[in-house]
């Protein structure tokens, strides 16, 4: 007999067949995500309404049942993946959305779609800011897991700053709501935020109350090239230091660009070719853009060696293909990527361009980089031939060695994606024994049947001994 | 032989009389916080480096002795307060402080003040926006504890929004650090936000680091007066739904209006005594305060019966005094308080507005209310005699249904305050017995042998039963 095949009988005579589902293509579907390592679950469920995971734990509880809860499964840490076999419970369906137009508020159920919620507050007039780049596919639910970023997080925050409320269920299969639809809460332990970054671990999320903020009257782009990394780090610190804030501050080094440039077909800047580039976006009221214009005029003029700045939004969509061309195009460097999201402090982004340079050198892999510098969250991408066991080797070293430096600096091992599968092997780099300690205490509290998605976090996974499945996902780049 | 005696014999010990102190000033002093009840504790410990703080946890832990985490007790809760005796932990030597004036990042020791925190910052033009009205004197370790908010909670945000790293100790003595020294982090449970608001029960922070805002340049003050609080929190609502966010959007019900006009002596505007206001702060750029000014004056054109713009900052400060003098003037209208700090949805505000009038008439009590409008956050202050029963009575269980009234009403029972002592018997009205459940069992997980801050948050105690202390702390109103 399948295991746990007495708990999906059950579960399928109290929730149906259209709810839970068991045939192939559900099933492999549900395999993988965005990390593209399957493992094969017993059944999908597909709640359709939040009563239904109360249901589906109560029992996975009762039966042992692993359970991956799973939004859209962009995830690249492999957060989704059903690793133990078990359930995969599907929250597509729980995509309600309301704005609370004179609160400033938006209630969403957890399936809802991040670029659906952003359109929703721009409606209203109001402004959602976290915006991963995955934005068209994937969901608040699973935003709120891995707390999301994306590149507004120096000015605006990410996902966690703008979580009012939340809503769902203990891994045990109770109901609870974590926070009231209001801009302060201040009664009782903060589980609200303990679920945010859980990555699905300490309970399922239902739905969530975000706050939204005024939508900024005006934006204004400008993309400028530098000599070198180091001399572009340091004109962004001297942007910083002059308290000029934009919105969006994204950093192309030298591989990316020249990836962006093959992608394209064309130099950024006519015979600047490969050279390093800082895009920028700034917001605000007209006045306010009209500020900062000014001021980042000034730095540019005095830092770059070439800029461009948008006249209007067509010729801003227009910079911005380059830093959405630069992903794709990275696989003619190499057929694998170990695609990381660290984050090094400010005071510190020289010391670790210099490292990286090093890096390159001395593992001889491409590592194109590229990132939000307003907040340090860099990525940084690892290509190698999966074919050839030596990059294997090499890859594998240099992402250890990576990880190692990005905390000697100070840094995260993760930004925006989380932990999931990818990052176990470096989570003991960032977290000492009694953090790593208190954590499982945390889990094990919440769930002591340890259903809710096991062997993610604390139990060593390396991807790279994994095959990946050679599947386009709508999201992936190019 | 006293309690714990043996235990606080070798803390003496280890850490010397300088920091273990148990003359009888000392104990005096820690035994109540801002709640004015008093319970004495068998020592106080005045640590002077977070070494400090791991020797006397580990020690508590092997004796089972309760330890009270306390900063400038300046909370109104009691939630400083050493209600099972045991040890008091005084943080306030750990008071550095060092601005990273690039990154926009502050470290702070748990002993810092917030007001010197705000000076650090806008000394190197940066702001830091939580603003308790108890800033002179309290710390941020405190301010994190309860998850301070103030005046700015609408636009800005409260204390959480600005935590990016906190360190310090478990409750069994070992060292940790939530974060780093950045504005991403997603690697790992979020225990850094689990502690911010727990209120001493899950952790001691020695340190943290927070994020900090450029300095708006420009700042500009309104006051406003209405024909009742109904037609105020309509119009409230009104500038919201325009878009228009102030930074300070203080309401004054008519009777707080009358204890600042009792205060001062004289009328806010003349021929309109006692008629609620609303004071106004907006804060950007110049040329974006002079866009919201434009609009705020055709609002209260429209809306106010009366208003009065400031022409300077010396003219905003006198608008502030109205402010500033309701809270100590209230005592003339009865010799004890209940100060709550409730939270209502906007949505709710004119329910609410009707229910308080009832609840007004019905008890035959004053209940001056104020509060910040733009987040929902009301002080709600229930007013009477103690030396007259039938009036503490009432007053119990006006306060029982105000709690019962805001949750009904979506609302939370505290917004900045914390639960503490204060707030225990109201727990159980805000959360299920699922959630309660979920945070006891985290609390048990951390702190297995429950000595951080027990008879906290989860055991009813009713403030009201318990005479208070006659003192007056340099931070009472008046």
């Amino acid at each position: 007999m399948k295991p746990f095949a007495v708990a999906t009988a059950q579960l399928l005579k109290k929730l149906g067949p259209r709810v839970v589902r068991t045939d192939e293509d559900s099933l492999r579907e549900a395999s993988f995500d965005s990390a593209k390592i399957p493992f094969r679950p017993q059944a999908v469920i597909k709640v359709r309404k939040e009563a239904d995971v109360g249901i589906l734990l109560a029992l996975a509880n009762r039966h042992g049942v692993p359970v991956t809860t799973r939004g859209r499964g962009t995830t690249l840490t492999g957060a989704a993946t059903p690793v133990r076999g078990g359930w995969v419970l599907d929250t597509l369906a729980l995509n309600k959305l309301r704005v609370d137009a004179e609160a400033g508020l938006l209630h969403a159920g957890a399936g809802a779609k991040i670029a659906d919620i952003q359109r929703a507050a721009a409606a209203a007039g109001w402004f959602y800011p976290p915006d991963p780049s995955s934005k068209e596919y994937c969901t608040i639910g699973g935003n709120i897991a891995c707390n999301a970023g994306g590149m507004h997080g120096g000015k605006y925050g990410v996902t966690r700053d703008f979580v009012v409320a939340l809503r769902g269920f203990l891994p045990t299969g109770e109901f609870v709501e974590w926070g009231t639809a209001t801009k302060k809460f201040s009664a009782g332990f903060n589980l609200r935020d303990l679920w945010i970054g859980s990555e699905g671990m300490l309970g399922v999320i239902t739905g969530a109350v975000l706050k939204l903020i005024p939508a900024p009257a005006d934006r204004w782009t400008l993309l400028t090239s530098f000599r070198d990394e180091t001399v572009a780090l340091r004109a962004a610190l001297a942007l910083f230091r002059a308290r000029v804030q934009p919105a969006i501050c994204e950093f192309l080094d030298r591989e990316s660009v020249l990836c962006a440039e093959r992608a394209t077909g064309r130099d950024i800047f006519a015979g600047q070719a490969g050279r390093p580039v800082i895009l920028l976006e700034f917001t605000g009221s007209v006045s306010d853009v009209a500020e900062q214009r000014e001021a980042a005029l000034a730095w540019a003029q005095e830092q770059a060696t070439a800029f461009r700045a948008a006249k209007d939004r067509e010729e801003a969509e227009q910079l911005w293909a380059v830093r959405r061309k630069c992903s794709g195009a990275m696989f003619e460097l190499g057929d694998a990527k170990l695609n990381e999201d660290i984050v090094v402090p400010m005071k510190n982004y020289v010391r670790f361009a210099q490292f990286l340079t090093r890096l390159k050198r001395e593992s001889g892999l491409h590592i194109p980089t590229f990132g939000h510098l307003a907040d340090g969250n860099l990525h940084v991408n690892i290509m190698y031939h999966k074919a050839i066991p030596a990059e294997c080797r090499v890859a594998e070293k240099t992402v250890q060695k990576l990880m190692e430096t990005v905390v000697a600096l100070e840094g995260s091992i993760s930004g925006e994606h989380g932990i999931g599968l990818a990052k176990t092997p470096f989570l003991r780099i960032q977290h000492s024994p009694a953090q790593v300690k208190a954590m499982k205490a945390v889990k094990d509290a919440l769930d002591p049947r340890g259903v809710l998605n096991p062997g993610k976090m604390f139990e060593v996974f390396e991807v790279w001994k994994h095959p990946r499945l050679e599947v386009h996902l709508p999201w992936d780049h190019k």
